[in-house]
């Protein structure tokens, strides 16, 4: 347990630095990330200690199978961490930039400059990797961050932000720019909630974390939730494509938020696709589930409750409906879909259109996998996440979302008429 | 009083709305637009009379002069508002709009696409133009509007949003798409803060409204808070510019949150500045406050007092404050300003690069007029107003402010390896 008015005094030391960080320079700022990069090259040791240390505790907990892959951190994912520190450091500075200067009639000119939010803060569920990527980014972005990382990860995440808060010190910047909060009691998350320091809270997780942050919160909320991602096969479809689509959403990675949840089937196709999908899932683990339109294709298969229709499985299950036209497929998003990924597989250009434009999700693909919606596939080169809210960034945010704009105004003494 | 459970409904039938209205075509919304400035010129006599009996209870009620012209909806303000109508029909229309596509080397074109917010819930003050101004810009943004306005212009509001209503239902839109809380009550403000069917909320007003909205509201608030400006007149600066700007920006329109209310004059200029600008400000009834050091300069003038340097008067009051340096300038900013207008006047580039990028305001100016802060002047063609938050919309918001982009990716058959 800590008390409230500690953590809060994390806010101030976060805000403070913040103030610092949004002067810093570019130069600074990559030095620190690249001291990072450093770090977990040179002190590998320190960081799979901690890691085993949380690994084997996690274990003893009981913790599945799943939840421990997302725990560890092996050679590869530190790699890909140090990659990942280095193209952030290689990547343009956001901040300063000037947009859309435009001049007035009087001679005013009017744009935009892009500025820091201040100090984010982060709540995350048990994966150490998002403590370096979400502190990359948003040090790029010139703000202060400050982390509440699931309790299954704390002891990998504070050699993690001790790493980082040396990087910053060595680049001439506050550490303070970093900061775990130093408890992981989940009364801490009603605390952040009402921290004024704040500029900005980032919930990744399931419903209720979302639920309560949303009710409680004060400061603006860029959810991370869960994704509950169609496919919609339309009459007429390609339909090995919608099969190779279908497998790559289901298992090229389950445990993700983009993974692929439901196939809408329409009836037309049905009868062809449902055999041929069955039959390429057959060297999976795939459990299938459907509708009594689908079983009597399928017969084999689980029939789908009312509960599957809204479920992120995040597991090898994949439940099917069969649908009479697009606008039943778009009736059944609007009304069981998470806004997080939706994607059609059609050959008719109307119906892409229309999809495209009425499905309310952070991303909508035509003739592509789900899988898609991630920052660094989308060309954003890193991402804190995937908001399913959507005001200021809607979908996977990078750098550049972690930023806003004042208005500036460059005159030689205009006045109004 | 309303019941919770009736304003909720109000909730409802703008939701649904917003979903109709979110397909609409450019046409319609142009149409509905249009038919609302034909009711505005053909039916004045309604809205007069209404009006009317809005400043007759406000009068009876002692509202202040500076309030009382406020409510008022006179012949030019009529007039504007039909201009407004106009020019917001005729502005090209943001949803459907599509940005930055590009490909990725696996030929996956990804890109965003505007889409409209929802429902927009707008509580503000009494100028029943803002009712026209915001329910235009919402529309034309693809979005339903949910309007409490305050009690004194309540009739006003009334017979407006019937004539959108009869706008919308003529054009083939739901008139639900613009609807009046039926109360102004100050409950409903709560109630408002907790309905799940609004996507942004807009506080119009004092901080006790902001500060009430920001504790209670569950969706995202775009905070319009009031405007405690500075001007810097800097060492070396043109001292006829900075008299000319702090008198405009003084009493062009005193009561608008855009208005000049402090001046900071480097110690360098103080001798010649503020004998200059006491001299000009003769003519008007502006009252001059000032601290101990512009008061051995101008001894007839009151002293201010701590309150003043955070106050927003709205008024014909002007207080003065002699400082050292640039950096003292930008601590005092940083400390008693509200982030909403700055300017500095400067003959000095670094000092006005450093003003630019330093002070944490929705617009900056170099050598201009405050009252600039303003859609209209900045470019926009029309304003809901100025927004002091800084996520989604940092300052003046206009129709594209009152949309988002989700992603959108173009594929043929891509999977992800």
């Amino acid at each position: 347990m800590i008390a409230p008015s500690e953590l809060h005094a994390y806010g101030l030391r976060a805000k403070t630095a913040s103030q610092t960080l949004a002067k810093a320079s570019p130069q600074a700022k990559n030095t620190a990330l690249l001291g990072m990069a450093e770090r977990l090259r040179a002190r590998r040791a320190e960081i799979e200690a901690a890691n085993r240390a949380d690994l084997e505790a996690a274990r003893l907990g009981g913790l599945s199978t799943a939840k421990l892959d997302r725990l560890r951190l092996d050679e590869k994912i530190l790699a890909d961490l140090i990659a990942g520190l280095e193209q952030v450091a290689a990547m343009p500075d956001p901040i300063g930039e000037i947009e859309g200067i435009t001049t007035r009639p009087n001679g005013l000119q009017v744009g935009r400059m892009r500025i820091p939010l201040g100090v984010v803060g982060f709540i995350y569920e048990s994966r150490p990797n998002a403590t370096v990527e979400a502190s990359a980014l948003t040090l790029k972005a010139g703000n202060a961050i400050l982390l509440r990382g699931g309790k299954e990860a704390f002891r990998s995440n504070q050699v993690l932000v001790e790493f980082f808060r040396e990087s910053l010190s060595e680049a001439g910047l506050p550490e303070d720019a970093v900061l775990l909060v130093p408890t992981t009691d989940r009364a801490a998350i009603l605390e952040m909630c009402h921290m004024e320091t704040l500029d900005l809270l980032i919930p990744r997780g399931g419903k209720d974390l979302i639920e309560l942050v949303r009710r409680e919160a004060r400061m603006p909320v860029l959810a991370h939730a869960e994704g509950v991602n169609h496919l919609y096969v339309d009459a007429g479809a390609d339909l090995e494509m919608a099969v190779r689509i279908t497998l790559n959403g289901k298992v090229q990675r389950p445990g993700t938020c983009n993974a692929l949840e439901k196939v809408l089937v329409h009836a037309a196709e049905a009868e062809r696709f449902l055999p041929r999908l069955e039959t390429a899932l057959t060297a999976t683990a795939v459990e299938l589930r459907g509708d009594e339109r689908a079983r009597t294709i399928l017969p084999q298969i689980n029939p789908a409750t009312e509960a599957d229709w809204s479920t992120e499985y995040l597991d090898l299950i994949l439940t099917l409906k069969v649908v009479d036209s697009l606008e039943e497929a778009l009736e059944h998003i609007a009304r069981y879909g998470s806004h997080h990924t939706e994607a059609i597989c059609t050959n008719h250009h109307p119906h892409a259109m229309r999809f495209l434009r009425e499905v309310d999700a952070s991303l909508v693909l035509v003739n592509a996998s789900p899988r898609f919606n991630d920052g660094f596939q989308l060309g954003l080169g890193a991402e804190i996440g995937i908001s399913t809210s959507k005001l200021h960034a809607y979908g996977v945010m990078g750098v550049r979302e972690l930023t806003t704009t004042k208005w500036i105004a460059l005159g030689s003494g205009q006045i109004r008429e």
